[in-house]
């Protein structure tokens, strides 16, 4: 029997952008069944213009190249820095850009659903999003989820 | 057999609250059995003053009226603006209130546990919590989540 | 059946470290075969020199002992006293330390897999990290997972 995999992405940061991606793909490419329930700030990784950022702030866990102190990371320019300097690490090691993942993801028959829900609240507009995804509620998602071996929420 | 959703729900803050009163309403209406664990920040969702906040820094990702550089956004205010800001969107937009919807988790028979070791840890006493909610331990917890159908850490 | 469970660390805060090391070390004493999957921040919970921090910025539901606005938040200082300040609590209250539950966790054979991926990425040294770990992919990882009665992404 085909194995399910359930996904919700919360998060609209670059850090947070890549592991559903990354996790759907794999498991798309290892034959699974794979849905992703994007919904607050994880709607963001849906638009077209997909450039999400990373911030240094509160995450003590990020490695930076020189330690910067809380009081230097509010700087303007910081964010952006450490988004430039985290995407060209990927680029330099191989890793696929986010909107490469993301159309496969797409290829690969991943469903990538909108939360309606979200959507409404923060006046998202449909041009806003790629083409190709679905739009749907908690309720069906949790059905698939029900069934699914494997349900995450990033 | 009544398929089962077993929740940990860590976060203590606005956006951090939502998801999991969310899906476990949604789920209970479904007619699943669902439980969630409250354990670290997530325990102050079982507090009677259920006022949580959301923080902007080092949430690139959070949609503002206005961009704001990080500078601005550590000003007294800011947090309680962000906070204040999202509430009357989620009222404007017909959302439950966080109140309504632990309410309606009870009602539902979703059963709120309090992670013991945390009430302990950050010396919460039983009158700050609401009534109606039970307290238990991981081993407990991991126990229901192992015969669960969804089994999400938030 | 030995019932099992998959975890993804993803975060490699102080705060972020102990619900991995505490599930999994729960887990492994009720018979569970536990695997931990440590990527992006997480692999930091790998390190020899295991003394991650944690940051009251952008969580405003952070326990402290006085309320303290982002603006004094970001002052050098405040995120070493606020990690200080949680560990002093956790030993006070007689929570083993990060260190001892991840000892814990590898003499009940929980399995600590480090992503590849993110080695590279970061540039990380076998050297860093402790004996007693694996490596590995998320493809492998995924496989164990959908096999697991309890996945969880933290």
């Amino acid at each position: 029997m085909t194995k399910k995999m359930a996904i919700i992405a919360s998060k609209g940061t670059l850090d947070g952008a890549y592991p559903p991606f990354l996790l759907a793909s794999t498991a798309a490419a290892l034959g699974f069944e794979a849905k992703i329930f994007f919904t607050f700030y994880g709607l963001q990784l849906l638009k077209k213009d997909l450039s999400p950022k990373v911030s240094p702030l509160g995450n003590p866990a990020m490695p930076m190249p020189v330690p910067m102190p809380n009081l230097l990371q509010i700087l303007p320019g910081v964010e952006a820095f450490a988004s430039w300097m985290m995407r060209r690490k990927l680029k330099q090691k191989g890793v696929a850009s986010l909107t490469e993942l993301r159309t496969i993801c797409l290829d690969s028959n991943v469903e990538l659903i909108a939360c309606q829900m979200t959507v409404d609240l923060f006046d998202f507009k449909n041009h806003d999003f790629i083409d190709g995804i679905s739009h749907g509620g908690a309720a069906t998602f949790l059905a698939f989820a029900s069934e699914a071996d494997i349900t995450l929420y990033i």
